[in-house]
């Protein structure tokens, strides 16, 4: 049987496996409902001094509304507690995608990787059960998803500072240049059996856009024609595919893996970072361009969601600072870690520890970083586009009510994020990014 | 107790070990000798039969002239077989620098996986024996060591067309281009424990060269000037720390590890490839470069064993034409097979089904090739550079007895090597590699 204590970080999967590949989800896994929450969570001592009072004083209601897991809030007399319990299917789909319970193994792996370099910016562990593939954590309150706070128009003064400080802290240090290589490749060996997860970002959004697709769906009749361009875009497909060798091979770092604006929740102080169970040793730039590529949906939606021209402009101006200063704090971040924390196998610190060496490896930082930004940009352009074409779309965009004006939107944000992709190694710097944001996804075009 | 059946490549290491991370080497590992082998391989049914006769009427004899491991040749009245046991200490240096058993797990593992792609390319296996780490294989007769044909001037015309062949089909069919990516992430996952003689290299290859390490040693006093200019030289520090993070992060292929021309065995007609025992999911640019490298050391070596000037002249043209006929062979077959047998989860295959996406993967494969050609420049260029001024050398200059033409050598191939390393993207095809060896590796100024 698994292990079921609550801390079993030093505990690889293979141990925890007996080597059969299975991770989580015991024989007796059944998903929880809002009648067996209660019972299950008084079994864990600390979740019960968390809740305070007895079972019969708890409320529990699910608030999932995730594609793939049961997510319910537990309150009690002292505080709150979120149990997230992984189904065995897709739940967007239903059960006839079938996707295994592993991914919360996965998930509990990586936040505890992650508490370890930004615990200020994710829930607290509680507990982790194997064989329910259930995790307990912080309940976070008043937090609200990002996605929703951008749709509503609100800023967030901190976020910018929070989500470069996350990227920079929790790739940096799960990247060889932190790590003795042995420990790095002990991660890429546990990560590497998430495979059905990472097969569905493959497949969707690197793949799917540009084919014929059962899943996928589209504004019609408007964006038809656009979706038939894509499928015969050969540069596109060239982009896409390169960017998918990259998500297939680049073995960087820890990456979260799906770092939309659906798995942050904030408020106006506080930022925190949810749900990496797609989470594997992958390339750095992918998480930075999906944080950059939803906040350029969110520009985009803008246009449709203002009542009069020009209402959300300042709000345009806080979004694209918003990306810039995302960009600029984790690119600061990140190189100072690296002049200051370089422990890992690479770049090795002492050959560069003289003059001539310090300037030639600074040189080498900031084309490291510009590669960074171009891989960024292709995979930020990437999941836009699959957030249109593809199966998943974002709230963002599936608000606005008219189909005229939501297609207007999608067609400038397709091809924003064409360009990005096509074109990531062209663009200077960040800023070069955003201007070219404002030059096409303001959509005055429409008064 | 670890499986002892002669074929388990289809059980994973996590299953061998149960999950203790300890593939080979059991309780009763004890090192063979010449008394102890006869018992051993008389306990292995097909081996008997190879042998013919009975144990009385086999002979023994230890010939590994290796780093890090036992080699038996027992041969009987119908014939005979190699014996290869891993010792747990670095042979070369002795008992001070342990090393893992497991290490012939991983060879007998990508054995297996290389035999299913290029079954004439290596010895037939016979039998694995994880308690002993030891792997019992064909006894390969009359062929030599490349590196010993080199040396005595010896021409192999098949040996390009038989590496070339190796190396694309290795390469290919273990990159995400052939293989799903769950079965690629398998292998992945098993090979990413084979961390101690990946370390090796990194420390070795691309690290110490560049700086003060107690195992390094070259040609002195003639080359402490040259040493001290690497140590000091940032150009070349940068490139050969790009290539570490390439040799840490990029997870292309299951690569050999260690393709020098001291793993190759070779006879006019057949050429087999050995010992892949630094085997992992790797830059496929390191095998190319290792080959190359290693025949640029053969070309530089000339020099000096010619007993006049411009005596090898022609064996220099077959070199050259050999390193040139490797890229070429490897290329074309690699970029046939891609069109051909692209059935992995990378640049997927239905996406480039019409006229202009044929065209567009065309001109996406010239400029795989090329960045390809490039990092096996520079691989190459840091291994050539490794084998002067680091621990390990190559008897290809070793066997120069006068310690000035053996230094001139060795600048001569440091040059080269830093060239081809630092410059790599530079040069735009094999020949023009070539072009710069004849300029530089020939040494005719020393006449």
């Amino acid at each position: 049987m698994p292990d079921t204590t609550s801390d079993n970080r030093t505990t690889g999967p293979a141990a925890i496996a007996g080597g059969t590949g299975r991770f989580t989800g015991g024989p007796d896994y059944r998903p929880l409902n809002e009648q067996s929450v209660p019972a299950f969570v008084a079994a864990i001592e600390s979740c019960v001094a968390t809740l305070g009072g007895q079972q019969a004083d708890w409320t529990v209601r699910e608030v999932g509304d995730g594609n793939l897991n049961l997510v319910f809030i537990v309150e009690g007399p002292s505080g709150g507690l979120v149990v997230k319990q992984a189904l065995p299917y897709v739940r967007l789909v239903g059960d006839s995608w079938p996707l295994p319970l592993d991914r919360s193994y996965f998930e509990y792996q990586a936040m505890s990787v992650q508490s370890r370099h930004a615990p200020s910016l994710l829930p607290r562990l509680h507990h982790f059960d194997p064989g329910q593939a259930a995790i307990v954590m912080e309940l976070l309150s008043p937090h609200i998803i990002l996605r929703k706070g951008l749709v509503a128009g609100k800023t967030y003064p901190r976020l910018a500072s929070a989500i470069g400080t996350f990227l920079a802290e929790t790739l940096f240090n799960t990247s060889d240049l932190a790590m003795p290589a042995a420990a790095k490749k002990g991660l890429l060996a546990d990560f590497a059996h998430n495979t059905e997860l990472c097969k569905i970002t493959e497949d969707l959004v690197f793949t799917d856009p540009y084919r014929f697709a059962d899943l996928n769906r589209w504004t019609t009749p408007q964006l038809d024609e656009t979706a038939a361009a894509f499928r015969a875009d050969s540069a596109a497909k060239i982009a896409a595919q390169e960017m998918k060798w990259k998500f297939l091979t680049a073995g960087e770092a820890l990456i979260h893996g799906d770092l939309h604006t659906g798995s942050i929740m904030v408020t106006e102080d506080d930022t925190r970072v949810i749900d990496p169970e797609f989470a594997f040793i992958g390339p750095m730039g992918f998480d930075i361009g999906a944080v950059i590529g939803n906040l350029f949906l969110a520009y985009a939606a803008q246009a449709g969601h203002e009542t009069r021209v020009g209402e959300r402009d300042a709000y345009r101006a806080w979004l694209r600072q918003t990306v810039g200063a995302v960009w600029r704090e984790f690119s600061n971040r990140f190189q100072a870690l690296w002049s200051e924390k370089a422990a890992g196998d690479a770049y090795v610190a002492e050959l560069f520890d003289d003059a001539g060496g310090r300037a030639a490896l600074r040189a080498r930082q900031s084309r490291f970083m510009a590669d960074l930004l171009a891989d960024s940009l292709g995979f930020g352009g990437a999941k836009m586009i699959r957030r249109i074409l593809g199966l998943a779309h974002v709230e963002d965009i599936e608000s606005i009510g008219n189909p005229d004006r939501r297609a207007a939107v999608e067609k400038r944000a397709l091809a924003f994020g064409r360009l990005i992709m096509v074109e990531r190694r062209a663009f200077g710097d960040i800023d070069a990014v955003c201007d070219a944001a404002a030059d096409l996804l303001d959509g005055k075009e429409t008064s």
